[in-house]
């Protein structure tokens, strides 16, 4: 089957601040393990595509460090955004890019910082959201992950209507997107089986798309159809865009959305503990990166990014990170707060430690 | 009044680890302030007696970090020991080396590594010592610092009678030492007034400690005097000694010990947790060297000796301590217990970290 792969690598990622940073954010930086989490999913894609059809949109300052961490990449393999405006721009700059030489071309948008376990199973929801395209081709079509814990920190979509055949998976019509619930709803949605986790990864039409953004994002379209004719026009067209993210700007809008149910283990890495727990075994486990001496100490995150050996004495569920030029230090129940160190060095004068 | 000060600055520092390293002990670290506690002590007694009459005791390995530290000294000032052997061999060694020129020499052993804030009685009370010496020349005299509250990790000397005059100080007869107690004794002590804080500062004439060691430490005495004859030998005789401090070896037996009362503001910084007290006004103080942002974090001590950016949140009563190839963090209350990590350090392939 025939599509084109576009690996998103824009973000930023301040809640895994001292590590993510405004030039190397989070997909750029070895989280698990000793690859980053672009070279993961680079990795994981060319297992089911061949490069040519594998894309990464990006902004233009993160050029450099992608081309580091991808050394067989071809600039052509490359969408990159000369400024940053949401995401509803990267998807739509990369759907205009990759429609020049074929407007019906079939586009599959993944996330570069998410954490699969599931490769085969990866790669066969992804190819089967492409099948169901095919088979009707005016939807687009969304991936949703069954939960298996009740989450609090991801969107949901919730199922309606089965949709006639695809082989052996079953499609169904979108009924809604609900954004982060509380514990009580969370649990709510895991019992009813119609909600599944939004991964945010869609599969679609060019040309569908287009039509999308000419309904709801006219100005957009306006400016993204300049550029498709006249590439060129990025530089000065581009930056007018207004920001706006996908969901807002076109999921929550379109009618005809499909979601294809998908089942493999998928962890968005929001923040440290995510790091913490998806790697223990268990809840009293020290997750450990370089060098660690614990003394009566447990159930830490403890990464150092320097050769530096740190000791710890009675320290317990903290998470201690530490960089070549910065130092964080915060108890794993406040994980989702670091990005409140972040805000206090945009306001004081330590912006370069952003 | 002629007397020689000897600054002891031989000894090690676990709990002060990562800061205090086997080749820079805490004496060569710069623990209060941006000078080191050997620097301060060195400034502070020449401020009372001549840089002829100041002679700094220690070990061949921190002599080069000792010169680094205290540009102006004469290698004449430096009393070296080839190997240590503890504080009694330490004190024998730079008793018998001034003695050469006079045996009858009032000799003030202080330490490197106290935090003094008064240092005009602090010289008041080392000279006012001498004077004792000089008036009893057949006794010992130890300052005996006024408790301020119930230290428990101190020792403390009991006095006994009072000793005919030396002007306007009051001296005692030395009744007994006591090890650290516990804090009930320790508050007993402090309502009692009988008992002193020991600092461990001598003050004796040469001849006389060496009458003790040749009553209490006969086969140190030996090697001594053999030294005292042929400076020579100090290398080959030297490391024959058998370890023992001065406490156990000649304190705790000699018969005829004075106590001179001092009432000067006096800290032994035995661990992190005394510098973060004697630096704070308030518990809830931060208290910070180097660049440290804060979000709702308190009572803590952040010290930086790289140029790196400490960050923490959520987190309050933590030591942490940040060295260019190490990182401590542990719980003020648990202070004492740092020496534990390097005990593991020494048992481990880490010892490079020592």
């Amino acid at each position: 089957m025939k599509m084109k792969i576009v690996i998103l690598a824009g973000g930023s990622g301040t809640r895994l601040w001292p590590l993510s940073r405004k030039r190397f954010p989070k997909q750029a930086q070895p989280l698990i393990g000793n690859k980053t989490l672009l070279q993961l999913t680079y990795a994981r894609i060319k297992k089911g595509f061949k490069p040519v059809d594998i894309f990464i949109s990006t902004g233009r300052q993160y050029v450099k460090g992608i081309k580091k961490q991808l050394p067989g990449l071809k600039h052509s393999q490359l969408i990159v955004e000369p400024v940053a405006r949401e995401t509803a721009a990267a998807i739509g700059l990369a759907t205009v890019t990759l429609a020049r030489q074929d407007p019906q071309t079939i586009i599959a948008i993944v996330n570069s910082d998410h954490f699969i376990k599931d490769e085969k199973k990866y790669l066969q929801a992804i190819k089967a959201a492409g099948r169901s395209v095919e088979q009707y081709p005016g939807y687009l079509t969304l991936l949703g992950i069954n939960p298996t814990y009740p989450e609090t920190g991801y969107g949901y979509i919730k199922l309606g209507r089965e949709k006639a055949g695809l082989g052996q998976e079953k499609i169904f019509n979108v009924d809604a997107f609900k954004e982060k619930p509380d514990l009580a709803t969370a649990r709510k949605y895991l019992k009813s089986w119609a909600y599944l986790w939004n991964p945010a990864y869609f599969v679609f039409r060019a040309d569908t798309m287009l039509a999308l953004y000419k309904k709801h994002l006219s100005a957009q379209y306006k400016i993204l159809t300049a550029i498709q004719n006249n590439p060129g026009k990025l530089k000065t067209e581009f930056f007018k865009i207004k920001p706006i993210s996908i969901d807002y700007g076109i999921m929550e809008k379109a009618a005809k959305l499909l979601c294809l149910p998908a089942a493999f283990d998928w962890t968005d890495i929001g923040h440290w503990r995510t790091v913490q727990e998806l790697l223990s075994l268990k809840k009293s486990d020290n997750v450990v990166k370089g060098k660690y001496v614990a003394v009566d100490s447990s159930g830490n995150l403890v990464y150092s990014y320097s050769n530096k050996l740190i000791a710890t004495l009675g320290i317990k569920n903290l998470i201690i990170i530490e960089t070549r030029d910065a130092l964080l230090v915060c108890p794993k129940s406040r994980a989702q707060e670091v990005k409140k160190i972040v805000q206090q060095l945009e306001e004081g004068k330590l912006s370069r430690y952003l």
